[in-house]
C-alpha cells in the first residue's frame, strides 16, 4: 500500500478529527510534499494507521475534493489533484506530470476545471444515507419501461443505424412541450425544445452559446456547484448573489452586463427555498435592464407536496428571457441521462449547431422510449405515485427530526423536492463535527461543500447547514438514522 | 408558401442549373436582400417555379448549406444561416434578429461554430442513394439487443436511479480494452479509456482539454468537417497538410508548437488512402519535435477488404503521443451514440473532470448491451458478417464502375471502409455537374463539399471526387444505380 501519511492528531483540541486531517493533508499539497497525482493511502488503510473510523478518514477526503486538493476515483482511489483548483482558474497549469514520457515535451492541458465533488465518489455509502437527491430503485417503472423497449426496437427501422436530429426526437420534444403546459405552466413547442443529456449537459450548451472568457454569470450564493464549476471552466466571472430565507436577494443584483444568471427558483440548491412572486417579478425586470438570459433549473420540482404546484418562472416571461432547463433525473432516473432546455427563439439556432458540433444528439432508444412513457400519461401516474410516497418519507423525517431535536428545529425546503436543508442551533457544534459524529454511528448527513454545494460569501450557511436527502430510504431507515443521529449528537 | 426568389437560369451557359441557382442566392445572401433566418421556399416549390428537377434545387441548397449560407432544418425546412460562415469565425456576431423581442437588449451570442452540412438534412433521399457510411438497417444484431437489453433490466438494480461513473461503464471500457488488443494491436488498459458519446463527442472532449483560442490544431487536406469545424469553434487556428496518393503529406508538417492533430490513417476521409508505415513513423517523430499529441480516427477501421487487419497507429506509439478516438456508429450503428477515447496517462484526470462537468458521462443501458455484446464474442461474429456482406458490395460496386467507365477509372479508398472516391477523369465536367446529372436519374453520387468533407487548397480533389458509399445498398440498387449514372454521364 506505500504511502504512509505523517499525520499527527490530537483528541484534546476542540477541532473534530477529520478537520485536523483535512487541514494536514492540504497544507503537505500545498507545501508541494504531496505531489499532484500522488495516490493517497485508502481511507481504510489511513484510518487504521490514524486509528479512527474510517468514515473519519472518507469525510476529510471528500471536504479535500470538495475544495479540488484531491480527486477520488471510483475503483482507482483517492490522488493529489494533477491540476490546479479554481482559486487558480486561468493561470495555465503547469506541464502534466504523469505518465512515463513525464520529461519529454507535450501540448499543455488547457483545461482549468475540476470534477465536482460529489461525482465519481469513492467513498463507502454509511447504512443510514440521507444523500441528496438519490431516487428509491424499487420505484422505477421497470415494466412498462420493459413493454416501451420492446415495442419501439420492433419498430426501430433506420434508428439503430442513422443518426437522428440533433435537436433530439421530433416525438419527445412535442411530448415534453404538453407536459410542460399541464404541470408547470409553460406554453411553449416542440421546435424551442432541444433535448440534452440530463440538465449538465443543458447548462454545457448554453456555455457554448453564451459564455466566452470573462463573460459575467449571476450565481446563487450557495449554490449548485456542479454549475458553478462549469460557467467558471468556460471562463465565465461569477458573481455570487446572497439567498435569504425568502431566496435570492433580487435587491442586490449586479447592474452589469451580464449573460446568464443561473437560478433554481421552485426549490433553491442547497436551502430549499422558494421564491416568491415579487422577487421573480423584480428578476426578469433585472434581466431585462442588463440583457441577462436566466437559467431556470427546474431540478425538481415535479415534487410539491404542500399546496398546489408552482408555475415556473419561465410560465411569467414575456420577453424571452429565461431558458428553462429540465431534466428526468429526479423523475425517472439519472440512469437514462436525459434532459431538455426550453429556448428563445434567437437561440435555438445556434443551440442546435452548437448540439451537432459536439455530439450529433442523443441515443434514439431512452428517447423513443420516454416520449411514449410521457404521451401515454403513464409519466404523470408515476409521478403522482412519486409524490405521495415522498411525502410520507419527507412527513416520518421531519416528525423524527422535531421529536429527536425539538419543534423549533429549523429546517428549511421540506414542503418540496426531496431533501431538506437544517441549520443547525448556536448551542451545537458546527455541520463538518456533527455530520462526522453522525458518520462514526454510520449515518450520513452532509455539510454543504460535501453535498455539492459551493458557498461564496455565505459562510454561515456553509458551516451550519446540514442536508438531509430522504427519497430513497425506508420508514426504518429514517427512524433508526435520526434515532442514531440523536445519540452521536448528544454525545458531542 | 410566401416568399418566391428572382432566379434567372440560363441553359445556354456551359454553368450547371444548380451552380447558377447556388451563386444567385448566395449573391442576394450577400448582398443582405435575404436577411438572416428567412425560411426559403421548399425545394419542390422553387423547383417548380424554376421547372427543374427538385434534386437540382436540392443540390443547389445543399451546396450552400455545405458553405454556411443556409441550413436545413429537418422538418422545419431551409434558412438563410442566422449567424456567420466560419470564413467570419471569431468576429461576434450581431444581436439575435429573429423572435418578439428583437429590439430589446440581450447578451451576445458567443457561439460563433455552425451546423456540419451533412447533419439534420432536409433533402429528398434519391431512389439509388450512395450517401456515405450508412448501414443497412437489416443488418442490426436485433434478436441479440433484445436479449441483452433484457437481461440488462432484470438486473438494473441500481443502474436507472442512479449516476454511473463519468468516464463510463467499467465493463465497457474493459471489453473495449481487449477488443483493440485483439484486433488493431492497440496494448491499453481500461482506466485509460473513457466512453463518449460518439467520435464526435470525444473530438469535443479533446477541445474542452487542449485547445484554447490560438492553438495550432493540424488537420488533413481535405479533411472531415464536423471535426474541422469543431476545432474552429473552440478557437483553433488550422493548418492543412495535403493528402496525397500515399496519405498526409508527412514531410509537409508545420514545425510549430501544435496542440493537435487530427489525422484518420487507416482510411482516409474522404479520399479513402491508408498512410503507409514510414509515413506514420515520421507523423510520430513529427509530433515529438513540436509537442503535439495525436488524434487518431479510427473511423471504419472495422472493415479491411484486402490483405489483413492494419495495425492502429496507436500502436506503433512508444511516448503516449497518440489519442486513439473509436466509436461504435459504423459498427453497430449511429443511433446508439457511443464511442470512446484512448488517452495518455496524463490526460485522464483532466479528460474525466472535463466529461463529468460536461455530462455526467453516458446512459447506462446501452453501455452495459454493448459491454455484453463485446464481451461475448457475438461483436467479432457480427464483424466477421459485416465484412463479408461489406466486401460484396464492394466488389460489385467496383466492378459495375469498371464495365461502364473503363478498367483504367481512379477510384481510392476501395480496400477499406465503407465508402470509395472517385477521381473524374479530365474529360467530364467536375463533381458538382456529374452529381446534378445523377440526381436527376434519381442517383445519388457526392462532391466532396456536400459529403461533409472540407478542402482547403486541394481544389482539385474538390471539384473532381466523387464519394461513393456502398454500405447500405442491395445488389440491384447497386447494379440499377451505376447503369443510370452511366446514361446520366452520357447525356452530358
Amino acid at each position: 500500500m506505500g504511502l504512509s501519511l505523517p499525520i499527527g492528531l490530537r483528541r484534546d483540541l476542540d477541532i473534530t478529527l477529520q478537520e485536523q486531517i483535512y487541514r494536514q493533508v492540504r497544507d503537505f499539497i500545498l507545501a508541494g510534499s504531496l505531489r499532484p497525482a500522488l495516490k493517497l493511502p485508502s481511507s481504510r488503510d489511513l484510518a487504521k494507521e490514524l486509528a479512527v473510523s474510517r468514515n473519519t478518514v472518507a469525510l476529510a477526503f471528500d471536504w479535500l475534493a470538495s475544495e479540488g486538493y484531491v480527486e477520488c476515483r471510483t475503483g482507482a482511489g483517492t490522488f493529489v489533484a494533477g491540476y490546479l483548483p479554481e482559486r487558480a482558474f486561468n493561470v495555465p497549469p503547469a506541464a502534466p506530470h504523469t505518465g512515463p514520457s513525464a520529461g519529454k515535451r507535450r501540448a499543455p492541458v488547457t483545461f482549468t476545471g475540476r470534477m465536482p465533488a460529489s461525482v465519481g465518489r469513492d467513498r463507502p455509502r454509511p447504512e443510514f444515507d440521507f444523500w441528496y437527491g438519490r431516487l428509491d430503485p424499487r420505484e422505477f417503472p421497470i415494466t412498462a419501461w420493459r413493454r416501451l423497449i420492446l415495442e419501439n426496437i420492433a419498430k426501430a427501422g433506420t434508428h439503430f443505424s442513422d443518426y437522428g436530429h440533433p435537436a433530439g426526437d421530433p416525438d419527445l420534444r412535442t411530448a415534453i412541450a404538453s407536459h410542460l403546459g399541464a404541470t408547470r405552466g409553460v406554453a411553449t413547442a416542440a421546435e424551442r425544445i432541444i433535448i440534452t443529456a440530463g440538465a449538465q449537459d443543458g447548462l454545457t450548451l448554453l456555455c457554448r452559446i453564451l459564455v466566452r472568457q470573462g463573460s459575467n454569470v449571476v450565481v446563487e450564493d450557495p449554490c449548485y456547484e456542479s454549475a458553478a464549476l462549469l460557467f467558471q471552466s468556460y471562463g465565465a466571472a461569477l458573481t455570487p448573489v446572497v439567498v435569504d430565507a425568502d431566496g435570492l436577494r433580487t435587491d442586490i443584483l449586479p447592474r452589469i452586463d451580464t449573460a446568464l444568471a443561473y437560478v433554481t427558483p421552485s426549490h433553491q440548491f442547497p436551502t430549499g427555498v422558494t421564491l416568491p412572486i415579487d422577487r421573480r417579478l423584480a428578476l426578469l425586470e433585472w434581466a431585462g435592464d442588463v440583457g441577462a438570459y436566466i437559467v431556470e433549473d427546474d431540478y425538481d420540482s415535479d415534487f410539491r407536496y404542500d399546496g398546489p404546484p408552482l408555475t415556473a418562472l419561465s410560465g411569467l416571461d414575456r420577453d424571452h428571457r429565461v431558458i428553462y432547463l429540465g431534466s428526468f433525473s429526479k423523475s425517472l432516473g439519472a440512469g437514462l441521462r436525459l434532459g431538455y432546455l426550453v429556448l428563445p427563439p434567437e437561440l435555438i439556432g445556434p443551440a442546435i449547431a452548437a448540439k451537432s458540433l459536439a455530439s450529433y444528439g442523443q441515443p434514439w432508444l431512452d428517447q423513443a422510449v420516454v416520449a411514449d412513457f410521457l404521451a401515454s400519461g403513464a409519466h404523470r401516474q408515476h409521478l403522482r405515485r412519486m409524490l405521495k410516497s415522498y411525502r410520507a418519507r419527507r412527513d416520518l423525517l421531519v416528525g423524527c427530526l422535531k421529536n429527536a431535536f425539538g419543534q423549533e428545529i429549523k429546517l428549511s425546503g421540506a414542503d418540496a423536492g426531496m431533501h431538506m436543508m437544517w441549520t443547525l442551533p448556536d448551542a451545537m457544534p458546527d455541520a463538518m463535527a456533527v455530520a462526522a459524529a453522525a458518520a462514526r454511528h454510520d449515518v450520513g448527513i452532509y455539510p454543504l461543500p460535501v453535498i455539492g454545494a459551493r458557498s461564496f460569501a455565505r459562510k454561515v450557511t456553509a458551516d451550519r447547514g446540514l442536508i438531509l436527502g430522504y427519497s430513497s430510504l425506508s420508514q426504518n431507515e429514517i427512524v433508526t438514522g435520526i434515532g442514531r443521529l440523536a445519540k452521536a449528537i448528544a454525545g458531542l
